[in-house]
């Protein structure tokens, strides 16, 4: 049994958001061009058990993933997942709430996408904004912080005891790395459409982000749905370990077809 | 102030369900022409309150019937609710789940009917079929049973701390007069609509129900959605119940028009 990748990455009460750990690279190999292809062999691997999860129609596997504007959510979605057949995966993004959904409790539209049996679920943000920009702007306080904290582990734990694995990343960049990609945003012409000026204003919140962020990922890293802190400075270093967390998670669960009909070698048909 | 009606018929520890008490009239005066005069003022008020909800969109009201079949769920509705705007009421039917729905968590489709800010909702059975047709015909264990109790009571706290009021009653018939309502359906062609050959099936495991739902009220009668016992063998004198809790519940929100904008009068407009 080879040694396991992923348990290096769960938050752990000494873990702490902060700027150095962000360029880390444990796994690389030094050379990128042997981290792509192990990337690519694991997102195949990816794309195999989902199949099988798929086929199974028991487990169900929801991914959150989480990070400051710029930190490669979108790109990971594209690059981990690559080889997933698109019907048995789902990605929900979670944008600014409309006004029905703000006249419900914070952790309805998050139900209404949990995954379905044999499906995996990637949620871009998630109800963790409700505990992060609603806590660096103070449209919460520390109390009904805290509260929310338990009705998320509450609600997790729901899910985890009703089948499905819950899976958290925080995508964890320093702050040049995000003046680096603002910038390749604002000088690449074809990227401007990524470019949205509110992600300046809120990156003057950036300290204030980190703090909420490690307040977050302690009081909410459970047995039933741990986080993990991905360096993600390197883009290819990040798919890296993301991928390795998702293929052992799906590992665990030992996926495999349902049993074979032996009475369906014996059917004629012309 | 006078004296409140519907704490004589919240759950308490010694709460126990057995046919003698199905048949009680507390409210009743005595004189049934008054007592129906009585739950028709009863109504009208909750019509008025209703509006002030939906006006103010801030308060949710959540009212869960659960009762045996026959038990009048549906002549609740009917009668209780009769002068609320259904512009600011909406009734949700649980019946056995759908394939979709199985492959989710069973609060799933809960959780998506339950009411935004402003709105009444009533849940014509609900999550608790999920511990109560479930326990009875040993399709989940006790362990399973309890572990859903307690996601249950997680659920409704989250619901209570974001602004729902969560309101549950269960309409208490005797054995007895389950008979006669069966017999009548089956006696009157036009209740024929109404008869389900298991229905009869059902009736068979009826003191194994008596005893899961003592059970279960005992479990999840908590301060945030406390669980009602409502005498139901007499539907005037269960009207009568069952509005003045909802109607007390509703008075304790001490609902009114939001305030008015002086600056409307100055308006001019041809």
């Amino acid at each position: 049994m080879p040694k396991k990748i992923a348990p290096q990455f769960i938050v752990h009460p000494k873990t702490v958001i902060e700027d150095a750990s962000a360029a880390e690279k444990p796994l690389s190999s030094g050379d990128k061009e042997k981290d792509r292809a192990e990337a690519a062999r694991l997102a195949a691997a990816i794309g195999e058990q989902q199949q099988m999860l798929y086929a199974g129609r028991k487990h169900k596997v929801l991914v959150i993933l989480q990070g400051m504007d710029t930190s490669g959510k979108d790109g990971t979605v594209n690059d981990v997942f690559a080889s997933v057949n698109p019907q048995g995966i789902r990605i929900a993004n979670f944008k600014a709430p409309t006004a029905i959904e703000l006249a419900h409790d914070y952790l309805w539209r998050i139900h209404e996408q949990v995954p379905v049996a044999g499906e995996i679920a990637v949620f871009n943000r998630s109800h963790y904004e409700d505990v992060l920009i609603t806590r660096v702007h103070d449209w919460i306080d520390d109390k009904e912080c805290k509260r929310r904290y338990r009705q998320i582990n509450d609600f997790e734990r729901m899910l985890a005891e009703t089948g499905t694995v819950v899976l958290k990343l925080f995508l964890h960049i320093s702050k040049d790395e995000q003046k680096a990609r603002l910038q390749s945003r604002i000088d690449d012409p074809n990227k401007h459409w990524k470019f949205a000026p509110q992600d300046l204003a809120e990156r003057k919140f950036w300290d204030s982000y980190q703090k909420v962020y490690q307040n977050t990922l302690h009081a909410t890293s459970t047995p039933h749905a741990p986080w993990y802190v991905v360096p993600a400075d390197s883009k290819p270093h990040r798919n890296l370990v993301v991928a390795n967390i998702v293929l052992e998670t799906l590992q665990k669960l030992k996926l495999k077809y349902p049993d074979p009909k032996p009475e369906l070698k014996k059917l004629k048909f012309d």
